[in-house]
């Protein structure tokens, strides 16, 4: 491989949450999350010019709870899946722990923080990047 | 902030694909792009356990090519658009230039090769992730 990397990724702000811990966050969003803060760092002002409320965001995260060391699980913790390869799951546990998810921006708060709807990851968890959903106007 | 990073990723393997420069790659997959393989490094085997084609899949690439100083953007290099913030579009350049796409798994070829469907990759492009996309079974 020629681009072999490593590469050095420096969260770019943080998520504010009531889920305190693992065992709280359901697996999906749509299981009960609640709403959350994506507080940005303020250098990146710049690039949430144009975020406004109805926006549908994909954000990714540095999921730091995470065993980067596991490569199959059993599916939602459930013994009755045969074990599988976790490129093949949305466990946390992977090599590269990247959370991908999808929320809809609720409020702007400031210059650099937004309030978003359900969203499954815990309280600290690093935000590496946002970008617009796919099918967004405007993209 | 306190989980302040940086963290190291190391990509999972590698996309081969007909697209060899930025310029020939759509802004979408669903614009033309071509089909792709995927090459993952053979330490990952175990965790590509169980995919198959038919799946759906997230790939999470390193956009090694992006400007990652750049905080706005005309979306899709359309300047009747407003000057917009990298975190309300889809462009590669971004703080960390981490690409979201969905492909479809066509075949196997091997324990750690993947043919997929359209996939707006440049050839060279280094994977840092697998995940199967929402709403799949076995999930």
């Amino acid at each position: 491989m020629d681009e072999s990397g490593p590469y050095l990724i420096r969260p770019i702000g943080v998520v504010h949450s009531m889920l305190r811990e693992r065992g709280d966050a359901p697996n999906q969003a749509f299981e009960g999350a609640p709403e959350a803060v994506l507080e940005i760092d303020p250098v990146f002002a710049d690039a949430l010019h144009r975020v406004e409320p109805g926006d549908e965001l994909i954000v990714l995260t540095w999921l730091h709870l995470a065993d980067r060391g596991v490569l199959q699980v059993y599916p939602r913790y459930d013994e009755s899946i045969p074990l599988t390869g976790v490129f093949r799951t949305r466990s946390s546990h992977r090599p590269n722990p990247i959370g991908v998810h999808r929320v809809a921006v609720t409020a702007r708060e400031g210059a650099t923080t937004l309030r978003v709807g359900a969203l499954e990851a815990v309280d600290g968890t690093p935000i590496l990047d946002l970008k617009v959903a796919m099918n967004e106007p405007g993209e």
